[in-house]
């Protein structure tokens, strides 16, 4: 059976890349909405290195404006969330009829500025874990994992939509490990529980997810603001195990070394998704009571350092 | 009326230098115990510049070992606290015919190392507020202030005792601004109240003090920082009135740019004083019931720091 649905991939970096190749390698019709990357890879395709098996991807539907893409079935949002300023721009032509919205973005309630475009019940969102860099100009390696657990965003129930299951198939069929689930905020918070602590550990003490691991101190300080992020994210509905607190730190000793995306943000000076990560699981927590204070004080660390480095690269540094 | 108190000063750093040096030039016998400087100073004697009129002294009465220091009035613990474990070797022979032991160190209930050799009732602490840098072999630099608020250890009831008194008295003799307190752990509370925030965030967000005040976020962290320390001051009985909480933070405003004696440390890959100014305190306020969860995690970041700084020093970074 032919696979008719068009895709729209909205931000070409080492996310979007990467799956939006891996649809268009299963012959998928994409739509890339591209910036810097535009001229090359419209020249000269996708290059994608990948555990999977390397490939190539020619003849690329690349637009650099969103008004020139077609009406999409799929629009992925694959930019940083700092950029989600630009969505009611680039999401009103490719969602023109009907079709949904695929955020696959960090953080929690992500979700909210697109639904504000499309409206709430055409959005879903997506939890991607994945260890993919963009190395060059339309060049991705993608390094380990991959999988997404997406869902509706306000779902009217608790069962999974026609439209996440007609999804599900097409990534599924494409390679990708997808899978859709009832509680996509329950996804969202227990991926925070990582997100939190070693996103904001690793910039303000300029440490690999390793050197964390391996020092008593930061150990604890990751054990306790995850605690934290538990407590809160159970307060707000999204009913998680206590063991999972362990398992999470179990885990991250047996990755590999490996730099967040949001230290990598901040060795590069690109902005840093503190908002979404940090600021917002802070107010949805806080508005059902719930204080987080050792999440606040590295939200507020965090952003004393996105100044200081925005300071630092316009050369004003006092 | 001649001065015959007889001074042994142990440290030569931008502190024990300093003070000793108006000792010394307001007659009083004054015997230091150096390493580093030790030949320097024999040779050259002290130079010290200070808005209160440059001076050198000449002739200093230089030791390397304290097994060969003369019997004290009054022995000063100029060391930092991380090398109180020295202690053990260091004060026996100065204070062997009697005297008292001056601690001028930063922190909480640094007296006790002192106070486990010669005995709690010959033991005073001081809190000193200087600006005082030591800019080359016997060279020191004193910017500003150069107050000590010092008290008995363990008084017998709060009142300044004789020892006090006559120390109070050689201090203002020899021009420094000193005061005898009846509540010695209410002084050095009041100094953490700046100290553990400000020593600490200087360390963690890499900031002098302007730039820390100048960001509404790490001025709210700050604050919140000594919120915690103040209820913990109450908690263990040094009650501080709350107005001192807005007056630290204006007169933090207004200070010149400074880098505090904790990212000094830090920056010139020094051992820092991590546990008598945040462990300490720690540990006081929880054996009483009170815990500091902001501080707790300032502490442990400046752990991990500190770890990280040895091994940079070592060169195994991984």
């Amino acid at each position: 059976m032919a696979r008719t649905t068009r895709f729209g991939v909205i931000g070409g970096g080492a996310l979007g890349g990467f799956y939006g190749c891996l649809l268009a390698k299963a012959g998928f019709e994409v739509h890339f909405l591209l910036r810097s990357d535009a001229e090359h890879v419209r020249c000269n395709g996708w290059k994608v290195e990948t555990p999977l098996g390397d490939f190539e991807i020619r003849d690329v539907n690349v637009h650099t404006s969103a008004e020139a893409m077609p009406p999409c079935d799929v629009t992925v949002v694959a930019l940083k969330t700092t950029q989600n300023g630009m969505l009611p721009k680039l999401l009103p032509t490719p969602t023109s009829q009907g079709g949904v919205v695929l955020v696959l973005q960090n953080g929690l309630d992500v979700e909210h500025d697109a639904a504000a475009i499309v409206g709430s019940e055409r959005v879903m969102g997506g939890c991607c874990f994945l260890c993919s860099n963009k190395v060059g100009a339309g060049h991705i390696r993608h390094l380990d994992h991959g999988r997404i657990l997406f869902g509706d965003y306000s779902p009217k129930e608790k069962s999974i939509s026609e439209h996440a299951r007609a999804i599900c198939d097409d990534l599924l069929y494409a390679g990708i490990e997808a899978k859709s689930v009832d509680d996509l905020a329950a996804a969202r918070w227990k991926k925070l529980m990582w997100n939190i602590p070693f996103n904001g550990l690793s910039v303000v003490l300029n440490a690999s997810t390793q050197e964390l691991m391996e020092s008593p101190d930061s150990c604890a300080l990751a054990r306790c603001l995850m605690e934290e992020v538990h407590q809160a994210a159970n307060t707000c509905g999204a009913v998680i195990s206590e063991e999972l607190i362990q398992k999470t730190l179990d885990v991250t000793r047996d990755m590999v070394s490996y730099d967040s995306s949001m230290r990598l943000d901040y060795i590069n000076q690109r902005p840093m998704e503190i908002e979404a990560i940090l600021g917002s699981p802070i107010r949805h927590a806080r508005a059902r009571g719930c204080d987080m204070p050792r999440v606040e004080m590295l939200y507020r660390q965090l952003l004393f350092l996105d100044r200081h480095s925005k300071r630092l690269q316009l050369g004003e540094r006092g």
